[in-house]
């Protein structure tokens, strides 16, 4: 397949490199920068030294027009402004961005402002795999989902699906590392104010929240709203949510544990996480650098019927690049572990 | 004021050192170590190299007499078999472990196992000044709270004291800094198992949910039973809170900014800490580290009437160290800051 | 080819599989730990959970004899006690221990005490393939050297080797990840204690000096004997060595960069890394995690006529699994990269 | 005293009002930013709210001459500007910048351009009060040290003084956490590129060079030009340098042992660190945050006549905002450890 990355110099488009380099069934025909265009790929990401001599060129939608994909992995604000003239070249697009994640124009304009192509929200299939496989084998536009989202959601919808908890008081707490902020450098990035903290960046309001009430709505048929809160931890890469939501009866360990079982049962990505013992007995980022898998564990505090479902992953992987080629692979009906099948590293 | 030590070789004890050699009142007459006795203290806490001469002895009875008071920072269930020998020399006994925390010999039991001296709890107070400055004026023990706990009650008391939240469904999301584990090592505090995690090390159970329960309850006059889950982040000092509660009408902003001044007004180790710009617009426990300070801030979100209270404070000092000096200086009549003026640093 | 991997629960036996199970020429065909025998791998290693349910087992040499070839990833003093036995098996040994790697009974026991079967020093090839590929391909036993050797001897080797240095004079500077002292958790690697130092933990007497002399010397077919000191750092995978030497007569840049050039000019994992713009204009290791990379840049300081030659690698990779799998391939005729192709994470 | 801190939003500027505030000698009249006048200082600095609300303003020479003693904490070529003027009100400087630090011009231009005031050079003494304590007193400038400098030249001067060591073939390899680099952000600073380095950012030609050769010529009474290299790692306070020299004569630790007590006998500020046992046998910045100290220990090679002499302390309070208090002490005829007594935190 051909395929090119629009918007490669940055955090996701450097993950998506890694994966696509080393994907047999896949021909990288451009990655385009528009700030970097004439510059070789391994300037901005070092790892690609010697590995790779591809450079940056500019978009164009002729050459565009001879891939058979496009990994768009530009800002939000920016995909929509490419993502119509890519499709009538009539190449698929999976975007990385969220342009295309929200159904309703009310919910985009709320958390993200104007939108210029709204009508396009219908040709977009969200692109979280283990919840939207058959959309994403017809859409147009696959929109990956947001990296929390992608990690609440998957925490959650089994929960939601089985109808067993209280869909009122659902509380999704993330903790982040700095890559989820992109390359925009900022006093807030800058190592010594960054470095050590505990912040909670965005307590209330942040964007991913649309996606979760989104998806979460959907499987239960009915409106549900998050109370979700992201803070900013000393990692570079992975990202985990804590998700506390109530039983509305009393359920055991097995039950909850096979319910994830039976939601998961073939999901080549997802890992049930809940060990006795050890010292990574519930889902840690840590050990997941790298991979495609995401972690769901939780813990059932008995005392007040509390679940706590617990899930974790590699934002630049599960939450963007590693969706982004999951998909790919959905949609031409490839192995979907194809070129995702780096396990992560101990220690890291 | 002649004080002594007990058990300084540990983290919490260095801490207290750090504070009492700069207390202006304060004249250490003892530091113990069973397993160090002989040994210079800077052999243990080498920031004290050059500082202080002073050695480890083994904790003698008739010597703890002489004191005026003594700083007991053992583990818990020691101390439940130093106490009662210490109050019979007459000394008083501020002490940093869990055992004399709890109201309740059930709730003990429950997360602790056996107590060897129930009987000695009514002669305790909390260790938290902010609430219970009364008792500690009057107690023989002060039993200073758990630092994760000091952090969710003092975030929560003014909300539940008020009667605007919804007391069946408050979420207490702790972020930790290794130290608060203590000296101990294990493959769970080695640095490459360590460094980088989000690890839920304890999602239900945590030994401070008892503390935070009790607290709770006595301001609302009925059981609160509150979602405690802990996570260990890759710094070493400092913890924070992030506290979910639901409104029972709406307010705003403003009505919780008051509700919170109000309650501690004349607190002088509580800042409130809401920012509408620059980085540190929340509490962060970055900022805190040394510090006596514990950090409150909050934010409301609208759609669903949840209220984010988020506390910080470094888990040596205003966790356990700074809160024992504090009720020293309450008990003795002292001005309350005196020896615990220092700010913190920026950056660190 | 039949693989074993003996004493796989340790750090640098989780990098060899990692490289092993995606090695398409390679078949485990045990993997071992007296420790941990009968539990899964991804007990030890929680990268492999779901990925792989293969299990340790105890060291059989009967079954060990069953394979082509056998990775040895104990400590120093347990392989000689293991290597004589497997040779007699028929197998080939690749040991990451260090010890096979010093030509001298003398040199052994100055840094590392008493050798139970020098005898078979002479069977050993120094598992350096960019200075030993030779001999790799001949020997019973591959001794893959030190991972702070590596950094400086293939920093050094093209400056002694062209003669142009005072090789009295030579200053080794080593940082570390906290990786490299293994799994075995003290207090010196209690995250409380580890974390954020720059800990100078072997100034002087480093063991891997005694390698490092050893392999310049033998380029430079006279007694060379390194200043090397080894310094701990706050990361967990990965190193740099910073190399002083002085030139012996006035050179330039391109002089230098000519003679690293031809010295590793068909070596595939020798990247020379020297830019005049961005952040990653030397050598550093973060971009290497993974990798089995060796990245070697310089500088020249003409007002002394010193030369810094800087080199960095992930130290369980190119510094251990890495140099062992890439031997493997040598061995066998393989393509060198062959299960090594992994470029490293940007950013990490 | 009256005291102005110029440039106080900066790292250097915080660190100073960490230690004016608890001065018992200093009333601070004035802290000025130009980018910030009008704003709390506590907005800049966070861990100052509540505990000052003191406000920025623009620097006005009439104000600054009220003052006895301006500290000045803007960059380099930014106080060439200003000191004139200030000198003209007939207050003292105590210059945080590099700007009055050397004593030759053609090594400013070299390593900083063009100086508008080098006349100026002659009324500054260099302000590192272990070595310049009787000039430091009579100065009108006192131009401190920079902190590489400050940690290699302390490190270095008794081994110098002693005439023991080659001077031809000294080696200062230092590393640095990322405060030293300022408040400045830039895609080098950003946390997903900063965190984990190591980052040798100046190899060769580091501006400190300068100081060191300066001070180390003047001790020796001849040139010496030392080979310096710098280092960034994954701290943001603290710098550590390693110092290689060669031993003219064999020498044991107890002669070197003795001849830095020699030297630093009466320094407040110098601690000598060699320890036989535990973790923290050589300097370590780890435990010198927040003090003034300066730890300082060595190593010998016999093997090659190698000392290895280390060094280590807090960049932003020895390195910068300690020394000018500490000389400001000096100057008044303060006990030298006034307002400086902060021991450091264990553990941090």
């Amino acid at each position: 397949m051909k395929v090119g990355v629009v918007g490669a110099s940055g955090y996701t488009g450097g993950a998506l490199l890694n994966l696509l380099f080393s994907h047999p069934e896949v021909e990288i025909e451009m990655v385009t920068s528009r700030q970097y265009q004439g510059k070789l790929v391994s300037d901005l990401h070092p790892n690609f030294r010697k590995f790779s001599k591809i450079k940056f060129e500019n978009l164009e939608l002729s050459k565009a027009g001879n891939c058979d994909f496009i990994f768009l992995a530009v800002p939000h604000k920016s995909a929509m402004h490419i993502v119509p003239g890519l499709l009538e070249t009539g190449v698929k697009v999976i975007d990385l961005s969220a342009d295309f994640r929200l159904k309703s124009l009310e919910d985009y304009e709320k958390y993200y402002g104007e939108h210029t192509c709204p009508e396009l929200f219908k040709k977009a299939a969200y692109g979280l795999p283990e919840l939207h496989r058959d959309e994403i084998k017809k859409a147009e536009i696959i929109a990956c989902c947001g990296c929390m989202a992608t990690s609440s959601v998957l925490a959650l919808a089994p929960l939601v699906k089985a109808g067993i908890i209280n869909t009122e008081h659902i509380i999704c707490d993330a903790m982040m590392g700095s890559s989820g902020g992109g390359k925009k450098f900022t006093l807030a990035s800058h190592h010594p104010e960054r470095y050590g903290v505990i912040r909670p960046y965005k307590a209330v309001g942040h964007r991913h929240t649309a996606e979760i009430n989104q998806e979460l709505s959907l499987i239960a048929n009915k409106k549900i709203t998050v109370g979700f809160s992201a803070h900013a931890v000393n990692i570079v890469r992975g990202l985990s949510t804590t998700n506390h939501v109530y039983l509305l009866k009393p359920l055991e360990d097995k039950d909850i544990w096979k319910l994830y079982r039976d939601f998961y049962k073939n999901e080549p990505f997802i890992r049930l996480i809940k060990q006795k013992k050890g010292i990574y007995r519930l889902p840690d980022p840590k050990v997941l650098i790298g991979s495609n898998y995401c972690d769901i564990g939780f813990m059932l505090d008995q005392d007040i019927s509390r679940l706590v479902a617990i899930s974790a992953l590699d934002n630049l992987v599960k939450g963007a690049a590693g969706l982004a080629v999951q998909s790919f692979n959905i949609i031409n009906g490839f192995e979907e572990t194809k070129g995702l099948e780096f396990p992560g590293f101990h220690p890291i």
